[in-house]
């Protein structure tokens, strides 16, 4: 989620957390991380999140937030435990840089560096250190949007021809969301309708939620309503949210 | 806490959470990490911890670990937010390394790095990424208890000469404590008692909680309990905790 006020994911994440082993095989641990300004508040367990009291507990307590990244996982490489679950999270010139992957790589291990390195075993985590690696030996302003943008393009080209890559990155100021095969979004700002999620049986009204000027933006794998407009995102293609507007695009 | 098996940390942290803006001034914000294994699972917020429903939750929800370190701050050097709040948390060498900070310091500001730079605004976390910084410079092993420990207490040492300075600091496989005025610890272990906390009427058996080898190890600002016995740790010392028990000491 990037939104341009501080706006709290319950709604989304009752749809994300059913999908964790319930309408959805994800069962292999959750977490997710809420930025607020530079800080970072995250909550994470290798438990499956459709029957985690903490993400339970998520769901009924608003944390309001402008960006924030979520992840539930269907481990692939890597063990079952607290060290392989998404988001991964690292500290680069003063900001928290927090990342999670959807997908499968294959021959990734030689992508490394000396500065980042992986604590646990996933493919997901091996490739965030070296695109963190890359960030700090080849971007002048790794805060500049131009700058991170392009070469993260570069760098996530290249981790497509390993497999199946879809991530989702950010600095704090913006997120930065690549799809390889499969990545939806949505922007969501006044005139606010109602919506029902895919995976339960929740159904909102922004009106009553939201503000005039508020601007909201979602991007998940698959759609998480089933009665909204939502984009799906070409295969190769970039996109950099920020205040919840899509300020960058690379096809 | 450092621990032997994996144990929850419920009733110390329902003294700590009482501290923190009721039984003590510390209500500007909290923190708690969790390892498990090489993982960490953290929880903060920078609103008092003892009307904190997140706080509160934590004391419910039984989260067993080897080493756990928690804070309660009491703001002096920057604001409150969430970027501010303790522990800290870097990765280096493949490992997440952990960071809480009582006392107060001055002209701490020339004390900087390349690698390692703070988010926040606190002295704390300021003086955390300078110990990095001269971990990853002059440790040629940051897993040895010996060399990590010895270059610690020489920094911790120096850094008491800006003021006020406890801390506590892991890389989940040790737990290193020192105190520069005031720090206590307690090993619990076979057999176990009944003890009641300092700050809420809250009484424990712990016998009725353990197993016959377990070896508890807390080390606090204050001692949490009323009747038991304390160590008190004499300025200058640097601690060792590994699996609880007491592995290195520099006076």
């Amino acid at each position: 989620m990037s939104a341009n006020v501080p706006t709290d994911i319950c709604f989304s994440w009752a749809g994300m957390m059913a999908r964790g082993g319930q309408t959805g095989p994800h069962k292999d641990g959750w977490g997710i991380a809420f930025y607020e300004g530079k800080g970072l508040r995250e909550f994470r367990d290798p438990n499956p999140s459709c029957s985690s009291e903490i993400a339970r507990f998520i769901v009924d307590f608003p944390i309001k937030s402008q960006i924030v990244i979520s992840h539930i996982r269907q481990a692939n490489v890597g063990d079952i435990c607290l060290e392989n679950t998404h988001p991964f999270i690292r500290e680069y010139a003063g900001h928290y840089w927090c990342f999670a992957h959807n997908g499968q790589l294959e021959g990734y291990q030689q992508l490394t560096g000396e500065r980042f390195k992986p604590v646990g075993t996933t493919d997901s985590e091996h490739v965030f250190c070296w695109l963190m690696e890359q960030i700090s030996q080849r971007c002048e302003n790794p805060l500049n949007t131009d700058c991170v943008g392009k070469l993260l393009r570069e760098c996530c080209q290249q981790l497509r021809r390993h497999g199946v890559f879809n991530m989702l990155l950010s600095n704090s100021k913006i997120l930065v969301a690549y799809c390889g095969t499969k990545l939806s979004w949505i922007t969501r700002q006044a005139p606010f309708g109602k919506a029902q999620l895919a995976d339960d049986q929740f159904v909102i009204d922004f009106a009553e939620h939201t503000g005039a000027n508020d601007r909201v933006t979602v991007i998940a794998t698959s759609p998480l309503t089933v009665d909204e407009a939502w984009h799906q995102i070409e295969p190769g293609t970039m996109l950099v949210f920020e205040d919840g507007a899509l300020v960058a695009e690379w096809k």
